[in-house]
């Protein structure tokens, strides 16, 4: 077995065929389809050993999290996925380690019904860069600069579990029971893409965005995008028992509003769509929480029942790049 | 200014928007439109500093072949370019390399009018994946796996000029001057994509690949994809006189055969196309050389006047995987 086979029999996962794919793996360039009235929404993220994931992270984990960041983008615009390209850079060839990246690839692309297309394999330092390609007809794409002052902030399920995940990962905290640590590990290791939410949101959504760099950050981007101002009520954030069962009130705060890589969808609706968008999005399994209102004064605020929450505190967390440690590293251009 | 203002600073190149386009950089995902009757060509490729190009190569230059080697791969398969993602991992936010850096992407930007519609930029080692999107009419996309027995193999171009400039670039060699020098280490670092060939091939070429491997391995691609043998003649490889200058003929063999990074077509086409492939390809300023026919008996084979070359003397550069070495260890998967 050389290396060709190698890689095609672990990365290439020829076995799904979609009819839009007129010439996958194996050439110079995959040939596509787009089919007729519909766009083409495209997502690119790079996931680098020590930065975005721990060295020692099940390869199947890695895998599995570097396609759920990129749908989670397409999930943010309210595309259906269809299509992933894999550059895939490892210090050496090892079959085990393959063999076991193979199986959380198949894992997703099966779930998810995406066809791996193409992509590029080389000797280097371990990071994986996945570009996943998504359909959206063109009036219902979910862009972060259409929202309005007046409209609710809402988000599909709890937040902070992936940041205490990942402080259990790293040793820095224990977990009372294995099931708590297992819950937030699975949340940061192995989330899943809120893509049904993602479409179930067209047209009812006026702006959205997903938690990747944390709750902060990302609901700045749809501020300053829409040139409008967020007021957030802390009471309102949903946070999970397993969450509260390891921190207190600071670290939950922290988790929740920096923490990251939650990939939990937040979205802008008009006061009187949200009970309809609730109704939508159950019918999904997906939760509409509303955790605030878009309002005509700049900035991103919280207030704590009575109190204004300074947020500045958590600039040192979400908002930093080029900063030491896992999850603080990455941004988009 | 931030970090976000300095990444769309240099990579954004807002500048430039095409129609097709409809959410460029700066949202979850970009938003395009494929027009009607084509088809989408998609190519990735990742470089890693050390890997594919030596770690002090100047940023431009990165920049430039990232690019170029990304648009070959569309040219192998007819198609005209159209939109660029890319995602750069860099060890520390280096203002004066990304300055360098952006200059290069502007060159091959404008040069062949695509856009750069998103990506992803983080901390980590000196490394580059670029996806390249570009269209095609299904009908003419150029495969690997449609050559027949009889056909000419032809090129665009001289090759190992590029595997001289890496040895150049290395110090491992000396040019007698200084245009001989340059030449070499521009056809090594600043290839440019034979986009024009590609497209003025469309309906004549029976297939085609880039040749980035090297030619023998890229060949061999063709002969396997399409089941048909090579046979090809080495006083028909087209060489430069500055290739002639600085290296024998073991050398000359070994980096016409096995370098790699040349960056020139090599298709096929029925012998009695050949005057009109040469005719098309004139007027889009590109070589067509005959340096062989493909035949019935399987595998690759190259005679030197009358005697057969052994070509497993080769093996160890242009086909070899996860090697150490600048430009050894790339493959597609």
């Amino acid at each position: 077995m050389n290396e060709f086979e190698i890689i095609e029999k672990y990365l290439a996962l020829k076995a799904k065929n979609r009819k839009d794919v007129i010439q996958g793996v194996g050439d110079d360039c995959a040939l596509l389809k787009v089919p007729r009235g519909q766009r083409l929404a495209v997502s690119m993220d790079t996931l680098i050993a020590g930065v975005h994931f721990l060295p020692d992270c099940p390869a199947d984990d890695i895998a599995h999290k570097a396609i759920a960041v990129n749908l989670s983008d397409l999930a943010a615009a309210g595309a259906e996925p269809a299509w992933i390209t894999l550059s895939l850079s490892m210090p050496e060839l090892d079959k085990q380690w393959l063999a076991e990246f193979h199986r959380g690839l198949k894992r997703m692309v099966d779930y998810f019904g995406v066809q791996i297309i193409g992509g590029d394999t080389c000797r280097g330092p371990l990071s994986i860069t996945i570009q996943a390609h998504g359909f959206v007809p063109q009036q219902v794409f979910c862009r972060r600069s259409t929202a309005k002052a007046g409209e609710l902030v809402c988000v599909t399920g709890d937040l902070g579990d992936a940041a205490l995940g990942l402080l259990i990962a790293q040793d820095k905290m224990t977990a009372p029971s294995k099931g708590i640590k297992d819950h937030l590990l699975k949340r940061y290791q192995t989330p899943y893409p809120r893509l049904a939410a993602g479409i179930a949101l067209r047209n009812r959504a006026t702006a959205g965005i997903d938690i990747s760099d944390g709750l902060l950050a990302d609901i700045n981007h749809i501020s300053q995008a829409s040139q409008v101002g967020v007021l957030l009520r802390w009471e309102r954030i949903p946070l999970s028992n397993q969450a509260k069962a390891v921190a207190d009130k600071d670290l939950l705060m922290k988790s929740a509003l920096a923490g990251g890589d939650d990939y939990e969808l937040c979205f802008t609706v008009k006061e009187d769509e949200l009970e309809a968008t609730q109704k939508a999005l159950e019918m999904v399994g997906s939760p509409c929480i509303p955790i605030g209102r878009m309002t005509g004064k700049p900035g991103v605020r919280m207030m704590d029942e009575d109190d204004e929450v300074d947020l500045s505190q958590f600039n040192q967390f979400g908002f930093q790049h080029f900063s030491k440690g896992v999850g603080a590293s990455h941004w988009e251009i």
